[in-house]
């Protein structure tokens, strides 16, 4: 691959999800109506932004921490706390979306939970705070045995990723389908593409390109921590 | 991860792979009207059938070719040669599926290449034909030289997973979105979740499961090739 380092990929990286955030905030504000928190559509507005803030953007940061050469010698612990602390931050965000989007359906009697989209986004928004509890529990509680967390560390990577990729297939599908609610039945209809279509289509892959970056960024080699295939090393040492 | 060894790990992959194609293949039967080559609806049902068994199973087969130990020691050749026939393969079922729905939307005057999964599904076919065309001259073509082997091999690797994650979120989206244009204005209506619902969304769900299955068995260190890492070996070797 290209030979960039990884803090001005990271620069880079933070750029584009800027611009994610930026594009589904106007997309919301310019085309949407903007926000609110009545329980009407403007609350709805909440939720893209939420999601893709919380489960695409900041949990690509969260996936990254490791990644920082920084965080590679002295103490870990702190890295450990900041790395659980933006991903619980990601999940409240998330949990916040998903408020968003039933209290829209339920004060306009629109069933919950019926769509592909809605299936993937709550399953993913799941995996994660399983991940969460699972992470906590292993890595950062001092009582965690070695042997456990040598277990599951390889899990809790491929799991990092994986939710990252539910996320973004959630994102891309959630998108797609608000855009075939919003678009319909008059000149502005989605088939013939009017330009909040092309915006929300951007998003779309602007958002994938993300995603991909970040697994990119996750799978190579070189970025690693040195030690990032030993087990996870125990901040109190266990009794013997 | 699970300690569980490759090849019985592939017989699994590949009875979801085959359960993901009769699960769309029994959609398209049972609930869409079957199947026909006269630009009609029927015709249509061809495009998720061979955009899910090109671009994702057999494109999943193809990626995993060099994970089988056989292909570890020996001539390369024959191997290379499998994995660019059936990406060949998968790549001739894409563009049927595509030329299926560009038909199906001619005869009917919907306009082409306006939704979010239209982009994005297109975009991953030409990633696809890129992907391999450069595959085949830079790694079947006996005059690449080995430098340029060395590197283009994780450019192809890193697109190889990246094709498969935008194939899985453009089933998805396709998904989400079919079933919002057929399940409306009836008793059975999408967000009543009828059978047909149901069994689509779970279609979804498989597609997702396998996609995130052959990535982790990429990504896995123990499975890949021992010399990996190594640049790509010339089948000729060079004059000096």
């Amino acid at each position: 691959m290209l030979d960039l380092p990884f803090l001005p990929f990271c620069v880079l990286l933070g750029g584009l999800g800027f611009v994610c955030v930026a594009f589904v905030t106007a997309w919301c504000q310019h085309w949407r109506g903007g926000f609110a928190l009545d329980g009407s559509a403007q609350m709805f507005n909440w939720h893209p932004v939420l999601m893709v803030t919380g489960m695409v953007v900041l949990y690509g940061a969260v996936a990254l921490v490791y990644r920082l050469p920084a965080t590679w010698s002295g103490p870990k612990l702190p890295w450990k706390v900041l790395h659980g602390a933006l991903a619980l931050l990601a999940f409240i965000l998330a949990v916040l979306g998903l408020a968003a989007v039933f209290r829209f359906h339920n004060d306009h009697g629109i069933p919950n939970m019926y769509s592909l989209h809605s299936w993937l986004g709550l399953a993913t928004v799941l995996l994660f705070s399983c991940q969460w509890l699972a992470g906590f529990c292993a890595f950062l509680l001092p009582w965690a045995p070695a042997w456990l967390r040598a277990l599951y560390k390889p899990v809790h990577v491929f799991f990092g990723s994986t939710i990252l990729m539910l996320s973004v297939a959630s994102c891309v599908s959630g998108i797609n389908e608000k855009l075939f609610f919003s678009l319909k039945n008059g000149t502005m209809e989605y088939k013939y593409l009017p330009p909040e279509a092309v915006f929300a289509n951007m998003l779309g892959l602007l958002i994938l390109l993300f995603g991909v970056l970040v697994l990119g960024a996750l799978a190579r080699p070189s970025w690693k921590r040195p030690d990032a295939d030993s087990p996870d090393s125990c901040q109190v040492p266990a009794p013997r």
